[in-house]
C-alpha cells in the first residue's frame, strides 16, 4: 500500500479533453444525432427530426448548434435556396465512429436495463 | 431525400443500454475513478481519495456506491479488520478499458480546450 505522499505524487488528473468529450457525448440526444449522421450520412433538418422520435425541433436546433460549435457537425446551406439546409459530420465527427462502436459493444455485453 | 414516412420508418432509437452507459461514464469523477482502478488496480479508499485531487470524501463514497450498484466496482472488506476496505474493478469494469482508450485517443486527437 502506498503512503499518503506516494499517492499524492501519483495524482490522477482527469484529462480535461477526456472530460469535455464525455460531457457532450453524454448529453442527451447528442449520441443519437451523431449515430444518425454516422449511419445515414448527410441529412436535412426534417429528416433528422423524423428519425429521432420524441426530440423537439427546439432541442434539435440547440443540439445541432452545439455540435457545430464543437466542430462535430457542419451545416451546409444551399446558395440558391436558403431554406434548404443540410447537416453532416465533419472529419472530427466521423472519427467518433470507433469510440461509439466500442461503447455500444460494451453496453450490449454488460448493461442490464433493470439497473 | 427520404419522404416523411420513409424517415419515420427508419427511426433511430437510442439504445437505452448505450444511453445508460454514457450516463454513468459521463458523470463527473466516474471516468477518473475507473481510470485510477484500471491503472493502479486494487485501491483503498484513502489511496483513491489521495490520487484524485479535489474530490470530497462524501462524493467519493457516493460515486463508489453507484459504481458498485452498477456492477463496475467491487468492495472487499477484510474479515479480520472491518476498517480495512478495498475497491477494485469487476470484470465488467475492467472491460471498459478499450472504450475508454478509444475515447481518450479521439479526445487527444481532436479536442481543443478553448472550445
Amino acid at each position: 500500500m502506498l503512503n499518503k505522499q506516494e499517492c499524492e505524487k501519483r495524482q490522477f488528473q482527469m484529462c480535461p479533453k477526456f472530460e469535455k468529450t464525455f460531457e457532450f457525448l453524454g448529453k442527451r440526444w447528442n449520441g443519437l444525432i451523431i449515430d444518425v449522421l454516422l449511419e445515414d450520412g448527410i441529412q436535412r433538418f426534417g429528416e433528422l427530426a423524423d428519425k429521432i422520435p420524441n426530440i423537439s425541433d427546439r432541442v434539435l436546433v440547440e443540439r445541432l448548434k452545439e455540435l457545430e460549435a464543437c466542430g462535430i457537425v457542419e451545416r451546409i446551406a444551399d446558395e440558391k435556396n436558403s431554406k434548404k439546409v443540410e447537416y453532416r459530420l465533419t472529419a472530427k465527427g466521423s472519427d467518433l465512429q470507433t469510440a461509439m462502436k466500442e461503447i455500444q459493444n460494451w453496453a450490449e455485453k454488460w448493461m442490464i436495463l433493470s439497473e
